[in-house]
């Protein structure tokens, strides 16, 4: 299933599903709360609607340097446990959005990279039973102000600013996901960042067990996975794409004000 | 005005005031939902009732070595601009609860800090006009597990676990604040750390104008302005108070499991 958010013409936030039919994606809304029929069963274009940030997270927790390449890329060792960061909810931005980054920075980066979005409570979640809490999987960008990033200890200016993270268009349960599924940057058609899900370093299971060691994780909380090689930077009115196999495409154009 | 959060022992949760009465501390319930006049103006000794904290933060802030005297202590230098950091809501809980601490650590500190609740949502606020967004000031215990922070880049495992950020009682509007007003933290009733508002290396507003450079704060978000010297462990059984002139006492227990 290919789980959607979105706000249709009326400007209500509704639920749905990403279907093809025919050939051609379609948003079918669920049934509206409080069980409205008239609510149930639309159909619309992508397009015709405003899609939302899949989930609602609390918190998104990243995972630098999950893929080898990337480590040697930014000439860094590959970590004996996960390199973990923060991006507050401030950070969060949807498909199709203008992303407007911070101003007068050398250097903001794409990273393209799978995102776990959290279905159930969790904490001291083994690696065995840690699938049990997953939603699904979608796209994140992971965007990233290195003028800012290499100079402090914590990444708050470098990674948390408002809309640092792209994220959507829709949450696919895991099925739809194969354990090589490819993950792909585009920036205005040209692949930029092309790598697989089985060269992660710590898979997503080893990561949640990892990650409520110490933290809750609630419904809606994402952690995403880190970035392959290939990042670089954006400029004013680029086109940013990532594409995961089985989930789909984000899709955002780049403000630099 | 001191506005607390609580739940009375019906269940519900509402909001009032903390006031004194003939020397005694009471709770005052304010009007409820939707008007109710009975819910109003009911009064509650502090104990008999469970204290929430005091806002609902998306984010924490915080600002690591504000003080001059605990960046030496700690061998830093003092910082050229603010280090930030961050602690997500899971770390939030609330006056007169336990806290449960990660287990098998070293060492785990106390760090008393001033904090800062949001009360209207704000972007590149200047210094001048920073404070017409702050609702008041509260009490916080940054919890900081020394075992993990000392060798993680961010510092996630070290300050972004379960219960790392007790907060409250109350929110005291600023006029209650002095420029000076004293933070202090005391452990079994001995006083660790004691200093005051004016040896902040950053001030208040300044704070606010550098973070919202990057990040829109939202109403409940909260800014957490460092610690003072005299940081030190906590110990399985331990009652750990933050006081701070014109705010009040956050009380809560240490187990360690």
């Amino acid at each position: 299933m290919k789980r959607v958010r979105f706000r249709d013409s009326a400007g209500n936030v509704r639920g749905g599903r990403w279907t093809v039919e025919n050939g051609e994606e379609l948003v079918t809304a669920a049934a509206g709360p409080y069980g409205r029929i008239s609510f149930g069963d639309e159909k619309f274009a992508p397009d015709e609607v405003e899609i939302l940030p899949p989930c609602e997270p609390t918190k998104i927790v990243c995972v630098g340097l999950n893929y080898a390449d990337h480590a040697a890329e930014q000439d860094k060792e590959v970590p004996d446990r996960p390199l973990l960061f923060l991006k507050p909810p401030n950070t969060v931005t949807s498909h199709n959005k203008e992303v407007t980054l911070p101003a007068n920075k050398a250097r903001i980066d794409h990273e393209a990279e799978l995102a776990v979005v959290i279905g159930e409570r969790c904490k001291g979640a083994s690696a065995d039973e840690a699938m049990d809490y997953v939603s699904g999987f979608t796209c994140l960008n992971d965007l990233s102000n290195r003028d800012d990033q290499e100079v402090e200890q914590n990444w708050v200016r470098g990674k948390a600013f408002d809309d640092a993270a792209p994220i959507g268009p829709l949450v696919a349960t895991p099925e739809h996901v194969p354990e090589d599924a490819t993950i792909e940057c585009r920036v205005n058609g040209e692949v930029k960042q092309q790598s697989s899900r089985d060269q992660f370093i710590f898979s997503v299971p080893e990561l949640i067990e990892e990650i409520t060691t110490y933290m809750t994780l609630e419904p809606g909380d994402v952690i995403s996975t880190g970035t392959p090689a290939g990042v670089g930077p954006l400029a004013d009115g680029d086109e940013v794409e990532v594409a995961i196999e089985g989930v789909g495409t984000l899709r955002n154009t780049v403000h630099i004000p």
